[in-house]
């Protein structure tokens, strides 16, 4: 199974496991965590990179992940992809390097190599 | 003199100090950081909320104004302000609302305060 | 003016514009803000501590001003502050030592200094 | 083996090899550690929960995976280990949702799945 | 009175602050904390500016005050200094850029302008 | 394979993968990187001291490895290694200890045991 699926899998299993224990308070939360990235003034598109910046920053491979695969369902193209992580780098430093590389792999795997 | 302005003088009277002591390695970084922001497959409005988003997770204050006053500058509609910042207070937490309050008494400041 | 009440004087007029400006995702997320310190298994009392934890080790004044003055209210005595303070120092390490310190200056503001 | 048992084992082997390279500041550092979390004001119970609040709001998985089975021995509840999740939830935002995930797999380990 | 006997005389009058409130696990700390920075295998110079890197990263302005004032006490000179900040600042990215224009204040303070 | 072999291959083979897909700022952000630990007025061997303080503090396991290895190769000795991660210990509290273990894993499999 590729990466991609692997995780979505996995955190399926695991969000269905905090939903089983979790209390009113982490429930809205995850209500509140879906709602966000809907389209509005901003569309999905730009929404889902927001999220992969953040999340890049902040240097968590999950959520980087996530907004990765849902950034390629919602039609984000390559180069927009790069920008995105361009200003990631900068804003957060070479800190963010190793989740640079799998963001890119995972991306990758997503859509075959690039084209030159 | 408003916060804007006077935030902007003292950033610009502080890079400057930091220019005149600066090696080659702090000024090639400065030129990086101008230049990842520029128009190119998403508009200067998308990158520059970007950084908006990336600033309020990390919160940081100083980069928080920047951006609110570049996104001012470039045309972003309050909604958007808004939509973006909702985005980081859902990745980032409550941690983030004293960063978010400054935000938007600042966005005020530059818009007038909203029409209901 | 005290510390204490200038922090919430300030806190509660930003608070409210936020709220003037804020979208229903920010509400909600308020909403939620709150009612998570609510008495429940954990008393309230244990619950401001670890809003109080959380803020040390993330090292946020505004937010570690807060949970001080809503302790006091609590009724949280002086040795469960510095058993908290104890705990977020050692997790979190000296970096969090500047926050320290203004979190038992304003605890002391609170309470008078201690006696011995 | 199941998860709980291999992190402890695990822990401990690598503790062992820190201290076999360790000078005195880390040794001192390590029993500092240990103190801590001792019964004083707050019991040692109170003081577990607040390890895991500010291991989640530092997204830190071995720091989570030792507080909740110091926890668990300690005889804390499950909602008192979900309404603590939910406090670390709600001030350190969405970045910690994979985090509270792997928390709540190892917690549901230590004790069997939630009953309705 | 300039920037770094203002910040000098704060920090020690809330630090006898915190020693008066201090439980014995703090006052550890506090020890272990000026032990650390001890010459050692390593000289005073090159631990001083350890702790600059470490206070840039994490984007602590007081931490990054006294360990500027401590770098300018042991002798350290602008190119060392310099090419420390350099390198927290393509660990730790744009985000610690307001830290950087402040540590270079302050070096200024103590050393006059650079002569080109 | 070795450990240290291992993450220094698939480093290379995700570095080389990254920039097949980098813009030109990435491309700008990687030779940054590189030069910055070059000799100055600090030798290589306290600039990959002051890397392994930073990444240590941050908390990045990619990144200790990386500047463990560079330490290893630059001929920094087991204090000079021990020194400097009690300084980030003491610095980054004990978020750090999971980090702190798996450096001195690697670094005794560099190594050797360390005779006593």
């Amino acid at each position: 199974m590729n990466m991609a699926d692997e995780f979505s899998r996995e955190r399926e299993r695991l969000n269905e496991l905090v939903l089983k224990h979790a209390n009113r308070d982490i429930k809205r939360f995850y209500n509140l965590d879906s709602q966000v990235y809907r389209e509005g003034a901003l569309s999905e598109r730009v929404k889902e990179l927001m999220g992969l910046v953040a999340s890049t920053v902040l240097r968590c491979d999950d959520c980087i992940a996530y907004h990765i695969i849902e950034c390629k369902k919602a039609g984000v193209s390559e180069d927009e992809i790069i920008e995105t992580l361009s200003i990631a780098l900068v804003v957060g430093g070479s800190i963010t390097i190793p989740h640079l590389r799998r963001a890119i792999e995972l991306w990758e795997e997503l859509n075959g190599p690039r084209e030159i």
